[in-house]
């Protein structure tokens, strides 16, 4: 957060996808480090059963020197977080008994104003063309009357992002990436290592490939890659035959979503 | 531990000077690397009061996923551990209700084996040098008795470095201190903020030099350092003039001790 410039003090809200030790251990730390920065905004935390007495255990002295309130909520399939223009869904994942992927939905955006069009029609700038931005039908001085659709295109669906956390292959995650922007998928293993993906609960790259294409996805992130990869292009290379816009996530990595 | 090549299977023993988050949330995602490494040597862990229900609250999914067995004991003023040539010892520290400063303490070395002094002598090299450096007194062919005194120095002391942990100026770790070649000891803020040293129960850099000089140490390194400063020059400036062999710990620094 600190390299990535995110800030300590912004509404926050942390989803766990499952309580092994790898996903939650840095949450305390991270806690202690928004308390040492003076953070006062309350923060929550959502994940699968066990969340809230994994957080009733952390040290006393790391409770006690919180300087901001924290919630947190059990989470299960459907909706676990509204927005102001977004909802947050979660899904089974295939891990052990109790793991979710999430999703990011944002809500349907306005239709693009096509001002090339509105200068044609003789549409002054200003309240006019804010109103046929709402939707409402205006009137010209010349009398002539504007249907929003003259100038407003259709209403755009809004960003969709899933994360798939620690899964194996899964139809429900495939029901549930359906059409996602992105989707953020396991991708520990390559295909030579299928058997070990199968006894650790985990995906190969080939697997995350076959729920993107499955799913109608634009984009595919690997990522919880094992160590054992020092140079990744294996996993792209063998994902990219199934579902070729494939990429390998990077820390930090910062990516444009329009 | 990485970055400095200890590795991660030696014998290893982790010794906690007090229950604040910053000291010990590290543990839980060091012992899950240790098991991902294929640790299998037991592991103690010392720490005060508070110790062993800290790792009895690890999340399952961690202690569950161990590969080797840890033990824990819960430490006050003393001997906590005996080495083979070395002993640890505990020494209440100025920081809350329960705190630890450690110090490792060597065995005394067998003295230097004047090589020169032999060979003037006529002492052979093999069995007879042997004998007189395990303080045995030999017949030389000639009929002569050489006395261990005459070819081997006097025994050294070994080696005593000192940890403070976290603390405020306090007597008992001056005593504890006594005669250390090292000195580690808590220098988190400089002189000027002596008021807030007080109220965090943390040391200035001018209270370690207090520590050090009282206790006749070698050599004092300031560690546990606010990250206010992002130069520390003014913490050794300050130190310096109240014991002069004061330097400020790096992460990862390597020292030669002899």
């Amino acid at each position: 957060m600190m390299a990535a410039g995110t800030g300590f003090g912004r509404e926050t809200r942390i989803f766990i996808t499952h309580m092994h030790g790898d996903h939650i251990l840095g949450i305390p730390g991270l806690l202690m480090t928004m308390s040492l920065l003076g953070r006062e905004r309350r923060l929550e935390i959502y994940g699968p059963g066990g969340v809230g007495e994994y957080l009733a255990t952390m040290p006393v002295s790391v409770r006690r020197g919180l300087t901001f309130p924290i919630g947190y909520a059990e989470a299960g399939p459907g909706r676990v977080y509204r927005g102001k223009d977004y909802t947050v869904l979660a899904e089974r994942a295939k891990h052990g008994e109790d793991a979710l992927a999430y999703a990011f939905v944002e809500d349907a955006r306005r239709g693009r104003f096509d001002a090339h069009r509105a200068e044609e029609l003789g549409i002054p700038e200003g309240p006019l063309r804010s109103a046929l931005v709402r939707g409402e039908t205006v009137t010209l001085s010349s009398g002539r009357a504007v249907h929003p659709g003259e100038v407003v295109g259709p209403e755009r669906p809004g960003v969709k992002i899933v994360y798939s956390g620690d899964t194996q292959y899964s139809k429900s995650l495939v029901e549930f990436s359906r059409g996602a922007d992105i989707l953020v998928h396991d991708g520990t293993f390559d295909e030579s290592l299928v058997k070990d993906a199968e006894a650790a609960m985990h995906s190969t790259c080939v697997d995350a490939a076959r729920v993107a294409s499955e799913a109608g996805v634009k984009k595919l992130y690997l990522f919880h890659v094992s160590a054992r990869y020092r140079d990744t292009s294996i996993l792209k290379a063998q994902a990219s035959k199934v579902f070729q816009n494939t990429e390998v996530a990077e820390d930090l990595q910062a990516i444009d979503i329009t």
